[in-house]
């Protein structure tokens, strides 16, 4: 049954595999009257795009974004904008046998049993390709956030055994934390983004791969988004960070800590200052009950490593044999530094769509 | 806007708050032909029920539900279930300062910020008591996937400082899970349990509150059920826990271990086995892509601590004052136990969904 | 599959059947704020209720509406409202061969096939009396809509054989056709009012039934409402009224008509008028593109005979047997003037909700 | 808010303007296994094409329709279906005063009232040329209903003043309809098609424009179709007809006639005939209570005269000014015989999704 679209009133629908002729989105109810052209969308693709590091596959994707409908004189009419990314490397090959034989740790064997079909290009729907449309309706929504005086960063505070100190980030304002994470690791420190380069190079000449863990900070969010009792603003980042393949964890400020922490200790107590409630800690992150408290919104994905690996493995294939699998090609080995801006732009849709929500809780 | 439904085709809608004179739900798409009575819903109820143990508050709520519409002969009728449950210890009280300050930890400025009306009898709609409705939903979710072969059971694994054993469970069968848990801690382990409850007293006794993790293993569910790319099973897990107040993350499988592990460590190979896939590990939690692969599913919730403690806090009120504000009133210093059955519920709620969500997926 | 909700901000979930103990609904999405009692909704409840008059059957019906959730000290808080209408005359009786025979005209044999269930009594779910849910969550959306400045009325056009003159509301303001439409026949002319009742008496004396048809009139409808391309104001509107059991056409504004004219005739030329933009005429019935033009809204619902008639009619049951039927019981020779309010209230829903839907249009 | 959307598992999202440079629409939920490549579709587009006869406009549209993905291998592998048809015929012209007059009977001033943006480019969004999406997307619906053993016609019966005498079609297979109905007036008898097309001959040398009637026929839908109490199988095709431009009115079976009609004349008889439950006549269309009776269904849509008519017209303009405005360019005297396939598109998306959403009715 359809599940591929997201939002209520920012409304996105994605389509397309990594290996058919393009992918794409299609955005409904994007407010009318927000300057937009391809090149607004472009850089965030840009971040996404593999072949800049050595931590990524040396694959070559164009990625340009083509604008089909909803813009007209350089503004969006208030009509489904549709947006168009072409598959430029699309190299027939022979697929050999992983045509009929079932990947470990990756979605073939759940994709063949659910629809009886198996598109083994490249993992087709669930490919990492098809968050590229994500990061293109993300880019928008980010647009609009701006508007409304909401801000957001995501960067990788893990990657393989590199982890960055806690609570790093929360000395940094945004931009300094976008500044700092320019690099291959997206990671906001530079000697540790050269260690995890490192681990992570390590881990490929083991012909091995690795996860890591993306954080996104939102600010500027007021206080009283989430729609009780189901669409929760926890909630929903929870579907929408958990719908990014890979990731196997969520955590919403302090997370996992919190759970053997003291109430004591977890609640955020509230002063008065310049006249606006503001709390003293965030171990929150910024969301209680499932509605926003006016403080930054921290949420928290953990990447598994990626499953395609170059040494053989135990698996079965589509006859029901036993057989032993060697991946070969280009695979990442690992995702988090490209799935930095996928986080981020789907943490842009959420806080979107219910903010765009919100506006009919009151008379 | 409307947040109170959850699932496309059973499809639950809660309402009620915790001092009104009743709450209750309606399920819209439940199939046909169930047989149905209020004794078999019950005993979910039950298994929530406040005031059964030194871990949680003496206060009596009956919790009986009555079955108002849907079921004719004792068999549903595919038309909307609505199912009610009376508030019977709304007990007119002074409110004190708490009617118009907002306690920390809690959802209070978050609703007043919203709706900028203030509902300060017990919470409200954030009250723990909505999720009466959830689990009287679960369990007919739970009738309904017993007649599909799956089976599911919710246990504590941590509570404060006490937890279970890494992988304690997997040897365990559903059956054995439930009676090892049938203690007030709801933790398969007797002897922890009653650890468990020693830690919850003590933190009682500071005034104090903590937190705890449950668990949901949940077994039976064929391969092929998530819908790519936004409802994914992992996904609506993901929204399902996160919309239970008081969750902070949400694991599947290894879950925030995976990111730290490496693709060879993580996979989980695939042998046949009596003619079936089988797995020979499940670091995956049983969803590979979104989709489930046959295994077992497993989930996890992580619960902060109940903020209502009866110690001072720093906070404010609506006149925008500073003020220190100490809770009376009776409040379970931890929610972990009662929560067990809400995330067993959710969990039922969810896969029942998709289940019903797949049989559309091929001709 | 679920299909008692509607609306998608001002979202209404309906639930029971006739001869359970109780029927209702759930409305989330309201926003706070509102002043709101049972009184309030009491008098359009009021309006639809059986033996009033000699067109309508002798049953009594209290029809009392309980709030048992989202109303805090008189006003609405934002959370869901739960309304509830107790079934008082809940007579168990002999249902004879009804129990196992489908009626003609009636959904029995549906149902009957979409369920595999039988719920003989008095109709179930496609029992009229589900629609006194609908009249309250209306009474609740024209109390809203009130806010925004738009007003309705509905009021039968024609009742079997009499119909009003065409285009006879055009010149009256929607309080003269409330204050002359309080007759049996809701029409708003004492003398054809008369005539219809005798005409309906007539038909009863035949052991027969009538039809007639529902205009509902919305003033204050600013222009662009209704959502394009599919959720268009015309096209909501034609679900709304068709969701009503009976109804067998739907018109807007000219409607029909409007097929066999000249584009010339049935174009609304426009001028300015005080300032503001006016039409001429109001062929469209306020209705353009699926957008309101800020005319007068003009829609009208076609209802059939009632089926239930007090003669032998052929037919089949549950075996597979041809039979003779003759219904006995208390049924209205007419629904119409009974299903005058439930028309407002569907237009009154559906206005309401595309009028909270409108509010994301532009940044 | 997004309003693109049609469809609960058939999910059909269209988007593009008339001016843009493509247009298309996602099908999200189209079952795995159907055979499927352009060449099914575009016979359907073609039927849609201007320039085929008198009665249409001069203009060239090629509408080839292209898959963009959810296709592998000629079938249809689960994922959505993206479908592009490229603008081709995107002629750069002077729009003069119609940029900022609003023309009357068009769509232009609520799109301008809601969107605060008008795109005058061939009315944007509310053109015609955005249902190619809907055919193209209906066409796979039919692909899909064939499988099931359903089948449909749509067909004129009445083009300004000539129309078929009443229940014409009755005693005409559906193919006989499609075969009689090869002329340019969609009109299955070739006499009065010639008639038709003569009398819009007539109306274009007046410089004005008619409208007409399409009725859709649907056979072998099974009792049980249909999800009360909102998603009625008449309310979804009220929905669905009435978001065609132009459509002023929407029948079921008798329509408005049943409204005249008495109980005795309207029921429709039951007999049993070589064992299964069979009519003795049809005035309920096929649809009792909302639910499909196992007859033919027969839906009616009345379209208004095509409001672009080349007689100056008293109108208003951006500015607020009074104008006189007289149209140029091609347009169509009468859009019916065009919108003939979209009603059979939107009538195949209908059942279509009601049909899926069926399956889960019963366990």
């Amino acid at each position: 049954m359809a599940g591929s679209t997201f939002g209520e009133i920012y409304r996105v629908t994605t389509w397309g595999e990594s290996h058919g002729p393009a992918l794409g989105c299609v955005i409904d109810g994007c407010p009318a009257g927000l300057t937009l052209n391809e090149d607004l969308i472009q850089p965030y693709l840009d971040r996404r795009k593999p072949g800049t590091s050595a931590l990524t596959t040396a694959r070559s994707e164009a990625d340009r974004v083509k604008i089909l409908s909803g813009v007209f004189e350089g503004e969006t009419t208030g009509t489904p904008i549709s947006l168009m990314i072409e598959n430029t490397s699309q190299i027939s090959k022979d697929y050999g046998n992983l045509a009929d034989t079932f990947r470990p740790g990756h979605a073939d064997y759940g994709f063949y049993s659910k629809y009886g079909i198996r598109d083994y290009r490249g993992g087709g729907r669930s490919s990492g390709r098809e968050t590229a449309a994500r990061v293109a309706a993300g880019a928008i929504a980010a647009l609009l956030l701006e508007h409304y005086g909401i801000k957001l960063r995501a960067y990788t505070t893990a990657l393989g055994y590199v982890s960055l100190p806690e609570a790093y980030a929360d000395s940094l304002s945004l931009e300094e934390i976008a500044a700092a994470s320019a690099n291959a690791a997206c990671m906001p420190d530079m000697e540790l983004a050269e260690k995890a380069a490192a681990c992570v190079a390590a881990a490929r000449e083991e012909r091995d791969s690795l996860g890591g863990v993306v954080e996104c900070r939102i600010e500027g969010v007021p206080a009283g988004i989430g729609e009780p009792v189901f669409d929760k603003l926890d909630a929903m980042l929870g579907q929408a960070l958990f719908s990014i393949g890979a990731v196997k964890a969520v955590e919403i400020g302090d997370g996992i800590k919190a759970a053997s922490s003291k109430g004591s200790e977890n609640n955020d107590c509230m002063r008065m200052k310049d006249g606006r409630v503001s709390f003293e800690t965030n171990h929150a992150g910024g969301i209680l009950g499932g509605i926003s408290n006016g403080n930054t919104i921290v949420a928290r994905a953990y990447f598994k490593p990626t499953p395609s690996i170059y040494q053989p493995q135990d698996t079965v294939n589509e006859k029901g044999e036993d057989v032993s699998l060697t991946i070969a090609g280009r695979h990442d080995p690992v995702v988090v530094p490209r799935a930095v801006v996928v986080v981020e732009a789907m943490c842009a849709i959420t806080v979107l769509d219910l903010h765009l929500r919100n506006r009919n809780s009151r008379l």
